[in-house]
């Protein structure tokens, strides 16, 4: 294992976290100049966050300077899984030393974990917060919160120049799964097409959000609060400036939110693809169709079980169930948790029990592979789906082989066993999540009344990536009440269902460290 | 498909029900003439259901006289999913006809789809009951009570010859996951063998109830409730002749039942490599070491989350968590649902979370593949979970192909992906099924309240044929406020865990029936 090269890249990763810390403090300063004294200690906190950082970056720099280029499979597994562990750490600083630095220290960012939870929840794009109650996220000053959107952007962003570009040249994670035909890892060829591919896929980023913050002003939101949706859309991550979420916007902001957050959920190899005006390909996309099917139908199925009834926004409002508000509010509540973004503009705990359930399905879907949306990814439960039915032919029929095809593609044994596998993966760690917050809770936070519905949801939320679940984690509540252990947990569940769940698990298997 | 040579084949299952119940009319009619004046009108349902049954075995005999021994893949199957379909409405007549001969149309009895599940959940070995509240168990006459344990006998020894003489032989459900190396379906060979297997398989399944019998009894338990007891334990089945089940007798009891569950729990293939003198075989079986390993660690901690707080039993005694008594009622109730037997001696829904979520783990789980007991089976969880491990591994050292064994047999992929199939579908169906019973009562049944964790595991005891669950389906509950609809979702559960799910699928799928 070489791992000098990779506390090198990492040094690199933490002078970028500071540098953004530094250009968010500006912003800070500028608002502190133009009379806003709430930033005062915002700005220090900031600062020193940013110090901190650039401190580290060069204690790394210094100790690895002469460390030479090698990044096999294994020491990318392990950069990437740091860079998310210990760059939550440092996104957090922030408001630790905010609650510090303001004379709150009985506030949510008090508690180290608690910052640790909200940045995890951040660069995961998560979206569960720890704010909320006693302690609204209007309570926070704009430039924390502008901080907290950013973050989820950078991870956004991070996951999919990841996914698309980087683990996929490296032969990590199924290249299969993605449509860029990626070279071998050749020492040669490597590095310079993964900077193209991650450059184009900069400027795709870049691209959306100057169009949903663009159409955002134009709907007549603030630029502040636009930009910060926007970062947080895009990256389908969810965190508002209001403790109402989305809901405290009109319905024109409703429906651009919306569109990007399909947009968001869309494998980017895609856009990729129409950049290079192969069109044709984007349209015969499995993967495309069935995600738009599956949001479709969910959508029918939860706006139908909402029409009739009455629906109780996240600004305290009864509406009725006409048939344009259950389209409304269930269109918008099924492309926000199946893109695993988490925006709010209903209390859906309070939905038929048809409704939960498809919600609960599409939470574990998600949206697609090489996006930044959350869960299993609609690419594997199409790939699962097919090879059951193909398993269920196999018991009649053992003689007959059939092959398994996304698009022109044959799926072969080994991508069929990691998929099922995956998909297996991921089902065990919901239901250990859920045991491990159940029993926290129960044993140690029992004036709370933690109950199953809010443990079980808790993770899946959390593991896909999506941010409120139902009952004590739903819309209009938060996850600030749990104990610091339950957090910890919860923020590695994100970490997990972030980085696709081997990737950080293999960081516990000995043989991973010890074998050559 | 060849149906003609199934349907001749089913007839003679007809037949054979069609006597056993003219064997428990008989019991019905001693009773009556020593007196027993509550027998008049269950030994006319028996006879009655007993007429049904001849007549229709002799209409199918008649209809398929012709018909050429030709059993296939595909017939077996259909032919094994009919066996259980259609003999639960025959085994469930008896209940019916009592109900209306006794002048009761509005006991449980009085529905037929009450009499088709407590018949399905009698020949599927589940237990699930909607006897007790207003229609104790008590108020049925000994002879239908003794035909409801008899059921699940004969259920129990349909599966142990099904799973391991068999269908192993026409090279369905994975002939490695057992022991006996039957040849391949040759023609000639075929019969002889199976044959073979079956009858010593028979002796064993004697033996062993003979073995419980002459123990119950000598612990001082009457013939009649030994008898019952023996049948539905051997069977892993539970159905008990009072509704506070073994609680009802002493302690002694409850030894020598969880003795026989253990025993129920094994691959009878092992029990036919003792008979051969194979000793060594057995002890380093490794479904047996993992199967017992499960037990004891399970059983730990749930006897320790009992040690020092409360245990109801099922009598409604209070009794305090002494050592010796949490391990009494943690050891039952952990084999009693780990095996998919359901006997209660305590109402385990008040224990601890600790001790509920090891329980529900542990009904997952089940007891060993060619065994009475139900759940996914010890043997796939453990390939499944040594495939993990590899697929682990996999990610960070992709070249390495490390084989997956079972004892001396290597794994191969298709067996792996057969094993991580078998499993997904299992936690699929116990989704669906959840869902589908929340869905029925809160929209057909509003006012029973069905909440979350009544659903979930009403689903997983009847898909791993357990019997009860947690809340209003638990230890001191049952099945029968269910809504008919729900009772056929349930039914159809149980027939799926019984037979390995794929075997009932398949005849879903169009493909089955329309191939050559």
């Amino acid at each position: 294992m070489h791992l000098r090269f990779v506390f090198k890249q990492l040094g690199r990763l933490v002078a970028v976290l500071g540098l953004l810390l530094a250009a968010v403090a500006a912003f800070s300063g500028i608002q502190l100049l133009l009379g806003h004294k709430e930033e005062k200690h915002a700005l220090f906190a900031l600062l020193l966050a940013a110090a901190v950082a650039i401190v580290i970056a060069a204690a790394l720099w210094a100790a690895t300077r002469s460390a030479r280029p090698q990044l096999g499979r294994r020491e990318a597994l392990v950069l990437v899984a740091l860079s998310w562990l210990l760059g939550a750490a440092l996104a957090g600083l922030p408001y630790l030393f905010w609650a510090y630095l303001a004379g709150e220290p009985h506030h949510r960012f008090g508690n180290p974990v608690d910052c640790y939870f909200e940045a995890m929840s951040g660069l995961t794009t998560t979206g569960a917060t720890v704010l909320g109650g006693d302690w609204p996220i209007e309570s926070i000053p704009p430039s924390l919160l502008l901080w907290r959107a950013f973050t989820q952007w950078i991870g956004g962003l991070g996951i999919v120049v990841l996914f698309v570009a980087v683990l996929p040249s490296l032969g990590v994670g199924g290249k299969k799964l993605f449509r860029i035909e990626a070279p071998g890892p050749a020492p040669e060829g490597l590095q310079p097409q993964i900077r193209h591919t991650a450059r184009v896929l900069l400027y795709i980023y870049f691209a959306l959000t100057a169009a949903q913050f663009v159409c955002l002003w134009v709907a007549g939101m603030p630029a502040y609060d636009a930009a910060c949706h926007t970062f947080t859309t895009l990256a389908t991550g969810g965190f508002s400036t209001r403790d109402q979420s989305i809901g405290y916007y009109p319905a024109a902001v409703h429906v651009i939110v919306i569109v990007f957050m399909v947009l968001a959920g869309v494998n980017f190899s895609l856009y990729f693809a129409v950049v290079r005006r192969k069109l044709s390909s984007v349209w015969r996309d499995p993967e495309l169709r069935t995600y738009l099917v599956l949001m479709t139908v969910g959508s029918i199925l939860v706006a139908g079980s909402l029409a009739g009834g009455s629906i109780t926004t996240t600004t305290g409002e009864i509406v009725t169930g006409s048939a344009g508000e259950a389209i409304h509010y269930g269109l918008f509540t099924t492309v926000a948790l199946s893109t695993g973004t988490g925006y709010c503009i209903a209390d859906f705990d309070k939905w038929p029990f048809m409704a939960k359930a498809v919600l609960i399905v599409l939470m574990f879907i998600g949206g697609s592979a090489g996006s930044t949306a959350g869960g299993i990814k609609v690419i594997r439960i199409w790939m699962a789906f097919k090879v059951m039915i193909s398993e269920i032919e196999h018991v009649f029929r053992p003689q007959v082989v059939r092959t398994v095809r996304v698009g022109n593609t044959i799926i072969d044994n080994n991508l069929k066993l990691g998929t099922l596998a995956y998909v297996l993966g991921i089902i065990l760690l919901f239901a250990v999540g859920s045991a491990a917050v159940m029993l926290l809770e129960t044993i140690l936070n029992p004036s709370a009344g933690c109950e199953y519905k809010t443990a079980a949801t808790a993770s899946l939320a959390t593991l896909c990536n999506v941010g409120p679940g139902f009952g004590a984690v739903g819309a209009t509540a938060n996850y600030g009440w749990m104990t610091s252990y339950t957090k910890m947990v919860l923020s590695l569940l994100m970490a997990l269902g972030r980085l696709e769940v081997f990737a950080i698990i293999v960081l516990f298997t000995p043989r991973f460290w010890t074998t050559e």
